[in-house]
């Protein structure tokens, strides 16, 4: 749905709070092209042959170091969406079950369902996966292969995982036997504080996913997992059969990037501070514009808002008049699995909207287009004729 | 097998004929950083940024062009295993019945192995894959969704599809209804002569993959297929929750490269011309050395010369002695599959030969070292005691 949708937001004068891109302007493509110089300088022939199929050791020791594992059990990825997909494939049957979070990551859920996995939602809250509901799932029989998380500043709710409710969720792992799927794309976006407990650093059955596309570039298409020593030759058996092994020119591009700190630190930084400004901006846009009709948590971190109708906007339908109107967002009910039923209802009001790819004053008049086209939209509770439908229709 | 082979073969000294890598020195460094920084310089973010699934528009009609295919039809992979990946499991139920040639390509068996195939060998001479006996066992009740040819300059034997055999095997897929998945790596690499007529020229149901691994370089990982329009919906969808696209730097780059045709011109010219002297040093080399215990075709293009031993010497025990006599090659059994027993025996007396990454010296010296430890391996046809195994053991 996302894809079909991203089709029609190409359209010029379109304001698209839909898609999940890092803002173009921050891109680092003079850093990047200085990479590659000095990369094809350095290391010549040996970023443009065939490479091993675990990563190169430049890339994989650095990420180690940044997740505290050793380098044996790093494999570098196309991007961190390859990890989810090997991962579905080294670790899942047909029929076994995985856990998913509802709303959750898209993306995840069409890897497990090419693995013709038995997806089961459990759902989530401003505080993240409510491990309480997966505990009694669990208690009640559940047995899933895997768990899988965004478990800071969530896709699509920004929710972070309580520290609570992280070591309730490690306990679980290692007392039903499942692996955790820690995805952290968002992690390093975050507006204050320091970063989270690693679920990694609660128990072992962790495999930890990251991805240079949201603090360098998504182009490069560069991700990793950190796995534990039993899995990590099961994942190159699939990556061998899956695409032979990652670009060593944009492995190598990204090696050099992440171990320059001065221009890391100063480029998060910028990062950091713009998307934080842009989200306040939409949330405050928001706010002014649609009053009590919406509620909508202050993001921490991330690239995205959560906007609940509370007054019961169906958003899908309120998505094809933002269309005609130049305004695109993706509707709650696109982040719920259709597999088991019984956690779509309330993210039928809900909206995604993504706050990093436009600037402010795109963003307030965003917020503009959007409070007139639900204003016309908006839930008959009067018992009239739904007039504004009529006109649509 | 190839995998753990070439761990070892990365020891100082080693003179390696195993891998399948191109020449180091021919790979355009100098080019690949021109593109890059022409193309960071002028398509900006829209290189480092979330790109469409199906791949850049330049790549794909570029490789249109080349292929006479509407751009419709073309998906960008990352790499051409990674087509074969997508294929598998687009096409194949476990249980289907996938044909292969035997010997053949081990990248496309791993990915088929992996879609829980079931592998069937047809024997490939030097005329390719033997259509009669596909034919044979078609009428006998063989129904495969796939039949997997790598028909010009075969891995591993270099062997041409003969026309008389491509038109037979075009009729055969219109016949009995299966897909030819025709894996045109090698096919630039032709040292003399025009291009043999493909496939997909012969019938529509056939899938075209092509890569710029040869011809540009292997670690831009960028690769293609052209799939008849019935099958691209899939191979998008089953690409997006792999991968969710290649990296649309790399794609730029070489959209840039191909559509220099003065350079590519040149570049070809270079690295065919190469590679024809080295391949005809080391055939020369090794008939020189092993005289009539070798039979070997001239090779005709590609990166491979098939050797075999006509004593019977068997290839495999051959390559332990050779390792310690820093010479490495694959052994012709590693080319069949073990899942329908058979053809197993006469290339277990083969040899492939990668002419392409050494130089003549170089590949002199590896006939020689190779002639040492074969004069010793000899098989004992005297009824005398086989001293150098006990030697060895």
């Amino acid at each position: 749905m996302i894809r079909d949708l991203l089709r029609l937001v190409d359209r010029p004068g379109m304001l698209s709070l839909a898609g999940g891109l890092p803002a173009p302007e921050l891109l680092p493509v003079a850093r990047i092209d200085q990479a590659s110089r000095r990369v094809l300088a350095e290391s010549g022939a040996r970023a443009l042959q065939y490479a091993p199929t675990e990563g190169m050791d430049e890339l994989r020791s650095r990420v180690g170091a940044d997740l505290q594992a050793p380098l044996d059990n790093i494999i570098i990825t196309t991007g961190s969406q390859q990890a989810i997909d090997l991962l579905s494939r080294c670790l899942v049957d047909p029929g076994d079950v995985v856990v998913v979070e509802s709303p959750g990551y898209l993306g995840a859920l069409q890897a497990f369902i090419a693995a013709d996995a038995d997806l089961h939602a459990v759902p989530a809250d401003g505080d993240g996966l409510c491990t309480e509901a997966l505990e009694s799932q669990l208690r009640a029989g559940l047995r899933p292969r895997l768990v899988y998380v965004v478990a800071t500043f969530q896709n699509p709710s920004g929710a972070t995982l309580s520290p609570d409710r992280r070591r309730h969720l490690a306990a679980l792992a290692e007392e039903f036997g499942f692996v955790i799927v820690e995805d952290d794309p968002y992690g390093e976006l975050r507006f204050r504080g320091d970063r989270p407990t690693r679920l990694r650093e609660l128990t072992d059955r962790v495999v930890t996913l990251g991805t240079a596309s949201k603090t360098i570039a998504p182009g490069l298409r560069v991700g990793w997992a950190a796995a534990p020593g039993w899995l990590q030759p099961a994942l190159v058996r699939a990556k061998q059969a899956t695409d032979l092994h990652t670009s060593p020119l944009t492995q190598l591009i990204v090696a050099d990037i992440l171990t320059d700190h001065t221009f890391m630190a100063a480029h998060l930084s910028t990062v950091r501070s713009t998307y934080q400004r842009r989200a306040e901006t939409l949330v405050a846009a928001l706010r002014s514009e649609l009053g009590t009709r919406i509620e909508v948590a202050d993001p921490t971190g991330g690239m995205f808002a959560w906007v609940h109708f509370v007054d019961g906007t169906d958003t899908s339908e309120l998505l094809v008049a933002a269309l005609a109107a130049n305004v695109a967002f993706v509707p709650g009910s696109a982040f719920v699995t259709s597999v088991k039923a019984g956690f779509g209802g309330p993210v039928s009001s809900h909206v995604r909207a993504c706050f990093a790819t436009l600037d402010e004053e795109a963003l307030t008049e965003a917020a503009r287009r959007l409070a007139t086209v639900s204003s016309r939209q908006a839930p008959d509770r009067s018992g009239l004729a739904p007039t504004d439908r009529a006109v649509r229709g």
